[in-house]
């Protein structure tokens, strides 16, 4: 017949990046199976395929790449387009806020008051920065390390900071003296 | 005609709601204007309508009540459902989470280290629960108040709780010398 095929709806796969990947851009393939049409354009056979994803420094979380008509073959339908949509791979060290990137420094009530130096890792293993703090650190502190964050995509050159967060550690117990001596202390 | 009506889509409204009237439950009128059909089944004329609602103790937000065909009235269509949302009103004090109310207190860093007695409010505003402190508070530390919160919508007389959460001043500067005995206190 000479109806016009209709496109099966897209396939939609989730790739997971990791922040690393996203500083410096990589290429990733990815395996897809396919039902691919015989030369007599009934009977099917399965085939193989790699696709090569160039993932860009700097993208971001729902960026889509679509591969058109990459779905399987069938007699009467258009093959549906793959596409592939870019997650954060959660990272144990850092999470992302755009171009920024968040370290969660634990230090100590102590640090915290009298001050520390507090050595914080970037993306780049063989690169710490070491951040000093003399001042004292609230738990709402935020501290920015510029250019050590992820690289913007139109502008890869330029990139986001570092933004240090603090978790600070309390005692569990004082005892009556420490008390007493921490109450004169803070008495303002 | 004898073709089957159709049905307007609902029209939904939301409807702001305070914790205060989640807690007793409340009745709410609301004035809606409609379009009514003359007695000819052509031409309209404008209405005003009270529509009460009933809100029970305890209700979630996104609780829906409806009003079936109480939208304007057409020749040709069946009217409209109305529906209303119930949504939480931000609260000055506090904030809403299931059937507990979260309070932050803001405390020093002094409270929180030597102890201190905090007047908690209620939804109550003649009630006030005091919760004292001889522990160190943390930054993630929380109490309960049982008993103080939102009744459960099908036993109202079960209520939550009143979950306090600490918001902890850290002084802004310390001189030299509160420093270095600070140090030596804080030590282990």
């Amino acid at each position: 017949g000479t109806r016009k095929k209709t496109q099966d709806p897209p396939i939609e796969h989730e790739l997971f990046v990791s922040l690393e990947e996203i500083a410096t851009g990589a290429t990733k393939k990815m395996k897809i199976s396919r039902k691919v049409l015989n030369s007599d354009n009934r009977s099917t056979r399965i085939e193989d395929k790699v696709l090569t994803i160039d993932i860009k420094p700097g993208w971001k979380q729902g960026t889509k790449i679509t591969f058109p008509r990459e779905g399987d073959q069938t007699p009467t339908t258009i093959p549906a387009d793959i596409v592939f949509i870019i997650k954060d791979k959660p990272h144990p060290t850092f999470r992302r806020d755009g171009s920024d990137i968040i370290y969660t420094a634990k230090i100590t009530l102590r640090e915290a008051l009298c001050g520390t130096i507090i050595n914080v890792p970037t993306l780049d293993p063989s690169r710490v920065r070491k951040l000093q703090s003399n001042d004292i650190i609230k738990p709402t502190t935020e501290k920015r390390l510029t250019g050590d964050g992820l690289p913007n995509t139109k502008q890869p050159s330029i990139r986001g900071d570092i933004v240090v967060k603090f978790d600070i550690k309390f005692p569990d117990t004082i005892s009556r003296d420490q008390r007493d001596m921490m109450a004169q202390i803070l008495r303002n």
